[in-house]
């Protein structure tokens, strides 16, 4: 890139301040400011001298801002903020209500296009990278099946069913690809997969005082839908085992395709996660995106993009030349 | 895609009959004919009723093929093919010296704008789907390091070597990568490795009659270059064992990026490819971006593009639409 690229953040959650980390890492970019809906003497950011203002200032910052990166929630976050922000900003955010992407799609794609800006949506990694590796291995070798695996990772949802638990003070639980339905679909057996057969579920859980372990963990066993279709383990921890072992926020899973070529020859593809921190995993994808849709703004290329539609070049600072010479 | 893509093979060993396989899962593909420089009445298509025809006879049918799929060796057939048949043809080839890779691009790029069609060069696996895992994991985690690991695969370099040594009538060499230095990586201590420490050597040979097994072994495991400066294992094995065991081409590895997105917080991204013929996979690379290829050339985006330059949604034959509804 010839001018550094002016970037805003939107919302200050895990996922902005992922993204506040991220945008140092990357040399080419520049912080123009954070811009939320609080108070914004509330908001601390990690850089204690980055500009925070009210959302509503964006309305004069037209000329000031290259790409605003959205990161509010899916729920009701972004199907109001990404095509209301579009209509003045390139932008990109991380949509992944995977049923609602077509309306949300073309809600945005309207706004963009009528703007002449560029929004690059469902960016992250489900959807954003994993669909990236459905996409490839089904173009490529079309004579085969693709699994998508989730975890090992800490699954909000079914936190919050375990803290509902009477006798449950406190708890995490975590999603983790079954050992059997992995090395089934590896070995090429192409097996029917639902989510339950290919997860298992494991909680780490404090008790409040005088509860009864048995009950505690009976209830959530049986807990219909949440844990009762699942091999579930439950694991009694104390206050400080789960401050000390369960803070973070871990996410990843796989994407595989088995397939073949031709009679009996397989041939088999696997992409893997395993993120430390899911936002700043999510935060990292977003910010290359960013520069993907600065320069399909500049190009011309206006309107809705999802990860499809942006050529992998876009996503890196490099030049074409130095990549064909050093990444190809 | 509206009407059938009609291809061209040029070329006609491993690679060649792995694209005409390949053509036949993808109806939206029709083959026009095999070109070759041999007599075609030697060539033996797997499909019989396919055309099979001397490469000259290419001057006439610039009206009836839209992608020409290039089958040749990177060292002098390619170098030679590609910059003369994208003067007349969209092409696509899998052009694999990667020091040589500017000079082919050049030269191809050249050829393809004058003429105004497309030409895809270096697709394939490494360069190719390998090198796209290298861009997508720097762009995103620039704080961190990129491993690629080969094998387990068969190497025909090593192979012809162990050939030559005096007391072996036949054998093969497989390339490994080394568990250890796997399990650093994927630890996050992001070490810094040579080839030759990520990979192991593993040779299965037939001895000639009356050679000396410990002879062989011992040529085998010191012969500089090749095997010394590697952990080797060499099998003595009976023809019958070598025929059986040992016929097919199997390859893959695996690109593995080791980040960091903050102080101590690791991001590990791995992609895994288990090939059981590295010649049919490559060819079904090759056939996914002919589809891309022909569909930059009706759009007008003329040249030479790597995958690099390719967005993903253009490898598919489903509309984007679809794309978003099913893979997002």
């Amino acid at each position: 890139m010839d001018a550094q690229l002016r970037i805003g953040i939107v919302g200050y959650g895990n996922l902005g301040q992922g993204v506040e980390r991220s945008l140092a890492m990357n040399p080419d970019m520049t912080l123009v400011g954070v811009f939320t809906r609080r108070d914004p003497g509330s908001v601390s950011t990690i850089d204690p001298t980055v500009s925070v203002r009210r959302i509503e200032e964006l309305d004069t910052l037209q000329d000031e801002i290259d790409v605003l990166i959205l990161c509010g929630g899916s729920k009701s976050d972004l199907p109001e903020q990404t095509p209301a922000l579009a209509a003045r900003f390139s932008v990109v955010d991380s949509f992944d209500t995977h049923t609602r992407i077509p309306e949300h799609f073309a809600a945005v794609d309207a706004a963009a296009r009528a703007a002449e800006t560029t929004a690059v949506i469902s960016t992250g990694w489900d959807p954003g990278l994993f669909s990236l590796q459905r996409l490839y291995g089904e173009a490529i070798l079309p004579q085969g099946e693709t699994y998508t695996f989730w975890g090992r990772g800490l699954s909000q949802g079914h936190s919050d069913a375990i803290r509902r638990v009477p006798g449950v003070a406190a708890g995490v639980q975590y999603t983790i690809p079954s050992d059997d339905a992995m090395a089934r679909v590896r070995a090429g057996d192409r097996p029917a997969l639902s989510t339950r057969d290919k997860h298992t579920r494991e909680c780490f859980v404090v008790l409040e005082d005088g509860a009864d372990q048995d009950a505690v963990r009976e209830a959530i066993v049986t807990m219909p839908d949440y844990f009762e279709p699942y091999d579930t383990t439950v694991h009694i921890v104390s206050a400080e085992e789960l401050a000390r072992d369960h803070a973070g926020v871990p996410h990843g899973g796989f994407v595989i395709r088995s397939a073949t070529t031709s009679e009996g020859v397989a041939q088999t593809v696997e992409f893997q996660l395993a993120l430390e921190s899911n936002p700043e995993f999510t935060a990292s994808v977003l910010v290359a995106y960013a520069r993907a849709a600065a320069r399909l703004s500049v190009s011309g290329d206006h309107g809705a993009k999802t990860p499809f539609d942006i050529a992998p070049g876009l996503l890196s600072p490099k030049s074409p030349e130095r990549l064909r010479a050093e990444l190809l």
